[in-house]
């Protein structure tokens, strides 16, 4: 991805872009030259030190500048970003400039920072270019700026500048959707490059889509012969629904362990978390941060709470009567369909039965994804702080919406109706519906809208479509319309939905499970497909875990033992034991879902989240540090010791000489 | 505590004893010689850089020493131990050598560090005096060592350092107790004065003690007029079993964000841990430690989980059926006496009516002691290699064995026989019979004890029995022969039992809440006057919480949702209510029981564990120390740039030049 270009006054040769900046056209000229300057000022100047030019070539619209930078400067920011590196021992380690050549990768003229890991050094040093004695933007007065807040925070805000994101890199790309999904052989995926090029974040989301299918096998594998064999045969699944719990309390425990394997591999485990700045959007009185002592906006924990508790909650309740009553309406259609069918008896008919099913979960989807823009407006309006305190209440609403709207009619079949063939037949449609809605939306959709788009841009600028080299003034255009990726909140949405059908009912609908692997595999390559063709590429984001997602699915994990245990209880063969005593087998399946619940809590806690292969080489690399740290004290104070002694003595003397 | 001593060859010109060593008779003199050089030693060549020195006079069967440090060696030796003190600004910081003036209490020749911070600063010291070359103790061929072995713990585990503890410092201890227990007007206990002088360990135990009696007075308050009033109205519990529920999920999470406060003032909340060292009694094959590198005995992971899943575990529920055993042999009885009291109505039948229970308590406290050293036994057998390890297992084991042994003969009248009647007669026996069992075994007989012990020994030493300070070599005989406090774990055991009584069934007993207070009342006293005069001063411990003693008080919180649900489930007027329907009342009770428990960890997840002035003081200090290093990383990387960017000028020069 190295491009020469003219020598500067600078000292580089090469320029690499890595981050394109879109600017509005009607910027003042004052203010891109203060921004080009600051940009490119010296770090203890309050600069970021980067390298910055403008796009070579005209874009509609907009003012477009091009940002790289040194070799050196990448490696130095790479160490205070507290990156980590393999070291020549093969262990992790947090990378110094100093001690560069002894990490196992290094040398001068390759990559040993990937392009993913550049873009984001440059997207974090863009980010803290902070205003020093400024009160607004240069040219721009009515757009504020106090002391400390970040520059391109506020021309992002101001509506000065328009995107900022990084260039694809398209060899890298190529090799990568090779290795990804243009091959034809069964294989896993390619992970760690997939974490190359995108980053952390979205690998993990990945490996977790992937560890999921590959966790739903041994479910598929047995659902297949009670589908084949025992379908009529409810009885049996006393045996699917335990298996079903012990799974779905192990799968969770195991990803914990794979995902520690995967982000020490990555260097996230062991990287610093670095103190969390202010989402942009977050606004209020300016006043200071008691952490930081910068000037900061702040905004009073109770009016926030104020509006949580006083509109977003009751919207939240509001919605879920709403779902709740549609769910009602679809049971009087369903009744309708049967009264209307007992009485035609037609082929039409047998198939209206089908019709009040599929038009609800249509609905259930439409309504998840209209209440997904208001919870998304609600929780911004809610003014939070900080990045992750947004993204945990928005997630928790959304959370709460879509599990009640695409479980509750289940929920309400299974231990309300008690129909167990109409629990098989809601499933079935729910899982399938979903799952073909979410392919067709997410992936196909927006592929061949993108490629449309690609293909008249194309013609407009003249381009053949055959795939070789564009200059970079044709790639910027291209990307630059494309659409961006809104990151890995549906994907995991998705999936969290999917563990419902497969975790809550799925002994009812064996095929559950099945249904879902191939949904999966198909995921992967539409998700693949969409990464790399339809969306910007977006900047990588370094992550240990999955987050929050994963204390959702462990919820789900617990409700699941409760449906499984209340189904066996009804289940015809467990209440013809107890025949008509059914008060000690009420009590016999509360013991047991009791007992079933404090060993999935002993379990969780006895099973080591983190393998101790990675424990123990976490564990050195700490006693390291300690024991480094602890030598140099130990020659400071003998030093300082030996000092103060000499000192003591001459005292002494001194006084004896007197 | 300041003795003057003669002018050693060192500079010290004070010598102070802090602790003490007491090594065998018969001990070889090259032992002694080695010992006393390797303590003296400076730390780069290997030595523990301390002073010590015979002590003057003679104990009987034993030769010892008192060990010291020079101020400085000290102030060293807590920069390098991590101690947190408060700086000038009024927040917390590690301390560091160089900065100490900046220290709020600092000052040449005061007690900036308290005596209990040089006691642990002598022990890990000591501890930390390992063998460089040798492969025996000199003069003991039989006591083999090997490089990175702990001497000390050589000679603890081989005998010949019979023990090795602290001084108490009898100004400050009058002090402190008068402070504390002698001060007959009721107030708060002096907690900072007790960490001061007994370190974080055993103060947060105390502070849990008077925690958790201001906890219990709400349920004291409202259990008082519940027995002067409604005594035989069991109905009324309902209201008493909600309040309880809600209390006892409150106090828990409120305990959290007292005990963050309380450490963070006391230094340990953001006291970096230190490396976790083989536990002495660990044995096995010599290996190398895969995080350190060091030498140390290695012991299978897989040899342990036999002895754990073949051995331990079938004698904790030999010992469960044992207890269970006891208990329907207690009920016989029970039901015996009550036969013979219906046959005889004499006041001695009548009085024969609470003899089972007394007997049955009596049994249960003795059962609960044999338990306990089998459980250490086999604990320790185990061979776990860290302490935290071992401290696990014992009090998993010895908490099952309780909670059965304690609760078992509760849960059976409750819920088997469903007799109130019973159920409060038997919690008021046993709660009084184990609180007066505990306080007479646990500190009233060793008081008396240690007070005959004492009186005998200074009769010998011919030391009048009136309080004076005492010369070194009587109050070493005095202390030496005093009992060793074996830590915290029986007083917890005690607060966690009477937690269960209190939460578990109080609305029964209401009375149990009070009876609960007044123990505590006088548990501050007995553990204060066993602290202080009956045993050795225990090394202190730094300690941020309460370690699992946490998780079992949550435990006991979760059980005890049940367990009122339950009773609120099985009450007159509930029942009448559904008047026959019991699979309705059952589904109710199940249901409020399992949203009452979502509701308990949703609330535990909501109530933030540090409160947030202490949350913004940590971010603080972590803000600081990562800028700090990012300043100097700046400074550096702008230097190192410099001068390669001069190389390179030079360089191009060179070129121009050909």
């Amino acid at each position: 991805m190295k491009r020469n270009s003219s020598i500067s006054e600078d000292v580089e040769v090469t320029f690499t872009p890595l981050v394109i900046l879109e600017l509005t056209k009607d910027i003042h000229q004052d203010t891109i030259k203060w921004l080009v300057q600051r940009i490119k000022e010296k770090k203890h100047l309050g600069g970021a030190h980067l390298s910055i030019r403008p796009l070579e070539g005209q874009v509609e619209n907009s003012q477009v500048y091009v940002i790289g930078a040194s070799w050196r400067r990448l490696l130095l920011a790479a160490e205070s970003l507290g990156f980590v590196k393999e070291y020549q021992d093969g262990s992790m380690r947090a990378f110094t400039y100093q001690n560069k050549e002894n990490y196992k990768y290094f040398s001068e003229d390759d990559n040993f920072l990937t392009t993913a890991e550049r873009q984001y050094i440059i997207k974090r040093e863009l980010e803290n270019l902070r205003a020093i004695n400024e009160t607004s933007v240069p040219g721009h007065p009515q757009v504020k700026l106090y002391p400390g807040k970040s520059i391109i925070r506020r021309l992002q805000t101001s509506g000065l500048l328009i995107q900022l994101y990084p260039l694809h890199d398209p060899a890298e790309l190529k090799k990568l959707s090779f290795l990804w999904y243009r091959r034809v052989k069964f294989a896993f995926q390619p992970l760690d490059e997939i974490q190359q090029y995108y980053g952390q974040n979205i690998a993990l989301y990945f490996a977790f889509l992937e560890y999921f299918t590959f966790a739903l096998f041994p479910m598929a594998v047995i659902g297949v012969p009670y589908y084949l064999f025992a379908w009529e045969d409810y009885d049996k699944y006393i045996v699917f629904a335990t298996f079903n719990l012990l799974w779905s309390t192990i799968v969770l425990e195991v990803w914990k362990r794979w995902c520690a394997k995967l982000s020490y591999k990555w260097g996230t485990l062991i990287m610093k978390r670095e103190f969390e700045e202010p989402r942009p959007g977050f606004h209020g009185k300016l006043g200071l941060n008691p952490a930081t002592g910068r000037k900061e906006p702040t905004y009073p924990t109770y009016l926030r709470q104020l509006r949580i508790y006083l509109v977003s909650m009751p919207f939240v309740c509001i919605s879920l009567y709403t779902c709740l009553f549609v769910m009602m309406i679809y049971f009087q259609m369903e009744e309708q369909a049967f009264a209307y069918n007992e009485e035609v008896q037609s082929i039409f008919s047998a198939a209206l039965l089908f019709f009040p099913s599929v038009i609800y979960s249509v609905v259930i989807e439409i309504m998840n994804r209209i209440y997904r823009y208001a919870a998304e407006y609600l929780t911004s309006w809610e003014n939070h702080r900080l990045e992750s305190s947004y993204q945990n209440h928005l997630i928790l609403k959304v959370l709460v919406f879509n599990f009640i709207n695409c479980f509750a009619s289940l929920f309400y079949i299974a231990f309300i109706l008690q129909d167990m063939k109409l629990l098989r037949q809601n499933l079935a449609a729910l899982l399938i519906t979903s799952q073909i809605i979410n392919q067709v939306v997410e992936s196909l959709l927006p592929y061949w809208l993108q490629k449309r788009r690609n293909k008249i841009i194309k013609q407009k600028l003249r381009i053949s479509t055959t795939e070789k080299e564009l200059p970079l003034t044709d790639q910027v255009k291209l990307e630059g319309e494309m659409d961006t990726y809104l990151g890995t909140f549906d994907d995991y949405l998705e999936l969290f939905q999917q563990f419902g059908y497969v975790s809550l009912f799925s002994c009812v609908y064996p095929l559950a499970a099945i249904l879902a692997v191939l949904n999966n595999v198909a995921e992967v390559f539409s998700d693949a497909l969409k990464m790399c063709r339809v969306f910007k590429r977006p900047f990588s984001e370094p992550a240990a875990d999955i987050g929050v997602w994963l204390l959702a699915f462990e919820t789900m994990g617990v409700i699941s033992v409760m449906t499984n245990c209340a189904l066996i209880g009804m289940s015809p063969p467990v209440k013809g034991l107890f025949q008509g005593n059914s008060i000690q087998l009420f009590l016999l399946v509360v013991g047991i879902e009791h007992i079933l619940l404090a060993m999935k809590f002993i379990l969780a806690f006895a099973i080591s989240d983190i393998p101790s292969d990675i424990r123990n080489k976490v564990a050195k690399l700490e006693f390291e540090s300690i024991e480094a740290l602890k030598h140099k004290q130990i020659k400071e104070a003998d030093e300082s010791l030996a000092k103060e002694q000499q000192h003591d003595e001459m005292k002494r003397r001194e006084k004896k000489g007197k």
